[in-house]
């Protein structure tokens, strides 16, 4: 009974134009959920290739392969967009302990930091002084911290519901914190990882030097939140304790690389572009699927679930999978360099990179009257339990097109798993659910499908 | 600059008094996220404990530690409430094999669904007849199926967003299969684990040959999704295959057991009962921890937030960890039966049985009126990313409570992955986040607030 009310009020309150709409977003769930692809190429993507660090055989290996599924779907054209990437390299798996007295010691797991320099050949021991944060280090002065380890250990915020609040709160460690810290004369850094669980997986992740001089340089680790909570402990029963870790990575010169593109004409305004994509590249540790196998897979689904479905958009979209996402966007800043170049006219890009968990909205960088057109679609969303539709950071990847008439948006999906798994060992396959990701892939197409009709 | 306005908007459109709600809502939210215990309560019922099928050891072991916690919680009352429960044992793990010609077998996972009468002792081989449902043997007659071993092969519908419907849509076959094949003579029934996925589980769940004689009763298993591809499609090929299965399950007489309650007495009504529940026996392939585990300890936990955020509840506030959910609903039925002799005014009802995920929002069965005053709470659960408020089925365990002026509520957690886990092997503990579970938690504790204050 309750149902058939509810049927009767979007009847009535939405025009007969927005019936069309609902059958196609129908369509478009349907196909994602009963004849789903993108499932099965993030299958091959993870298990088959694994993790794509910028530069590594592995991220080419993911350049030929999504190409290659590109050019099965169709489209109008495929084409690979040349780009220059950072190629760093870890090296042997690092060792490291901590040692209570001289022989006596016991094993944390850790990585080093992307960009990191290594240790001497070595490794490096000494003392460690443990910090809240960067802010700490001007307290502590160049005195207790030269020649010292700094142990940053400030904890993501458990009690803020988005997961990515709680990660902007405690990125600056991982990015900034060698460098800081190298200012004042310590030896080295070790980072607790960006991790809500307590588990025993140290979190890779980008850091950088600024403008720090190469002799200055300082290696730069991540501990897993285990291993940060037992440190904490140990150096608050003795300050004497000393740390030691090795590791080998290494920075080589640039390598050539790509951004995967492809693309369906548009009908009415070829002129016009609209983008969806994720990136390509990956950490090392895992095999990348969350983080961002999920986003490149979803974006690529968007066209096909769009061609699928019979849609022929007015404007051109086109799938973006970028390289270079993790440390150094430069698949982006090449992307949006290209496109300034040629004077293409993006009025939209969508990024999905928060993983491939149950989609629950986007977020928006657009002015007030698009944000408007937006939130008249949610009703349309709802049935798909799409709630959230919010201002907000869009992606890494598409923020360089950032300019007068283009919306930017990101995928909003549940974020509570996302920190379990992200640039960890465990970012891989059989944690990301089959429907979740096919979910988000819909979602994403139905977003462009409206801002193609009516924007 | 947004959140700004927001939060002008937040304080412009509600009352100052409902200010004191935010500061008590945060409060339990915080409380569940940076001071935890369910989660550890849960590891302790699914790792330690296991799997508790009414009428098991394991099932006794449950009932004592959580009435133990229960006790360490300071509440006014914890009490254990005495129930007869029926006694099924599975017996040795089930054997199952496919025979396209004599000495030719593939094996298949399977499993004694509950309630089953075993197979003879050497177990039973049949020809196979596939069906998509109980409607089709009639059309199939007596002829068809007499002497055979029916299939039941429909598929859980995956374009459907919420699985519990897709699995309302199913479970017939399995509860009702045996019982309706056994009309035409069959001699076994197989039924398609009720799972989205394809994989090698078989999914337990209970069946019932309602008053057929006991000499009619069939013994009847489901198979796992990729066992019932198999079968499927080696049928398609020739129809003449047998299948042999064997299980020894075994009815008991019932045994005597107990549902566990603790209680906060109510400060203004004491007469007036409010309960919050989960269901603490579990299907015996896994260890139970999302079915329904999580909800016992998101149950537990309510009356732990409320009490350590110092809410004085108005009204008496119970949880019931119900015994014998799975397989009978005797533990709901008995708890009702006393509440009635007892003359206790039940004023609300709200139970977790839909696993330990992200809480989505709530299900509700009571009038218009109720239902509007529960909505006009939606502005203070949407910044815990709390959005669904529908009319729908509460829980089984609470449902025999219904009457005049009681609200009925059940959990909403997201549901993608329910059913990768109900009632199988894999419905283990490292399946469960800890966030996911506390947020739940903390979004009961919220609405069993909302009620006893404004209602």
């Amino acid at each position: 009974m309750r149902k058939l009310l509810l049927f009767v009020f979007l009847i009535s309150a939405i025009s007969v134009a927005q019936t069309d709409d609902e059958k196609q977003i129908k369509a478009i769930y349907d196909t994602a959920l009963l004849d789903a692809k993108g499932y099965d190429w993030l299958a091959y993507l993870s298990n088959q290739i694994g993790g794509r660090l910028s530069g590594s055989l592995n991220a080419e290996r993911a350049v030929q392969y999504t190409k290659e599924r590109l050019d099965s779907l169709g489209l109008d054209k495929v084409w690979l967009q040349p780009v220059m990437v950072p190629k760093w390299v870890r090296g042997i798996s690092e060792v490291a302990y901590i040692e209570t007295t001289p022989g006596k010691t016991t094993n944390v797991p850790i990585c080093a930091l992307g960009g990191s320099t290594p240790t001497p050949a070595g490794g490096l021991k000494a003392q460690v002084v443990e910090v809240k944060g960067i802010e700490e280090l001007k307290k502590l002065g160049r005195e207790k911290i030269e020649g010292k380890i700094v142990f940053y250990n400030r904890p993501m915020q458990a009690n803020l519901i988005q997961t990515f609040e709680a990660y902007g709160g405690c990125v600056d460690q991982r990015y900034a914190g060698a460098m800081e810290a190298a200012k004042f004369g310590a030896v080295g850094t070790i980072v607790r990882s960006m991790n809500l669980r307590l588990d025993d997986n140290p979190h890779a992740g980008s850091m950088s030097y600024g403008d720090l001089p190469e002799s200055q340089r300082i290696p730069a680790a991540a501990i897993s939140t285990n291993g940060a909570e037992l440190l904490s402990g140990m150096l608050a029963l003795n300050p004497d304790i000393r740390f030691y870790f090795k590791q080998t990575c290494r920075q080589f010169k640039d390598v050539r690389s790509y951004n995967v593109i492809g693309e369906i004409k548009g009908s009415e305004h070829p002129d016009e572009v609209m983008i969806v994509g994720g990136h390509l590249d990956s950490w090392d540790l895992g095999d990348g699927a969350h983080d961002d196998g999920a986003g490149c897979v979803q974006s690529m689904e968007v066209l096909r679930l769009l061609k699928k479905t019979g849609y022929k958009p007015r404007r051109t979209i086109r799938v973006v999978l970028f390289m270079n996402e993790e440390n150094g966007l430069r698949g982006g800043n090449k992307y949006a360099e290209e496109a300034k170049k040629k004077n293409e006219k993006h009025i939209f890009a969508l990024e999905s990179d928060a993983g491939g968990f149950t989609p629950r909205g986007f977020t928006f960088e657009c002015n007030d009257q698009d944000f408007a057109l937006i939130e008249s679609w949610k009703p349309l969303f709802e049935p798909y339990l799409i709630h959230l539709f919010q201002k907000g950071y869009s992606g890494a990847d598409i923020r360089p097109l950032a300019g007068n008439d283009i919306v930017l948006a990101g995928l909003l999906p549940d974020s509570q798993r996302y920190f379990d798994h992200h640039h960890a060992a465990n970012d891989t396959f059989e944690h990301v659910n089959k429907r979740e990701l096919q979910l988000g892939a819909a979602t994403m197409a139905t977003l462009v499908y409206l801002m193609d009709k009516y924007r």
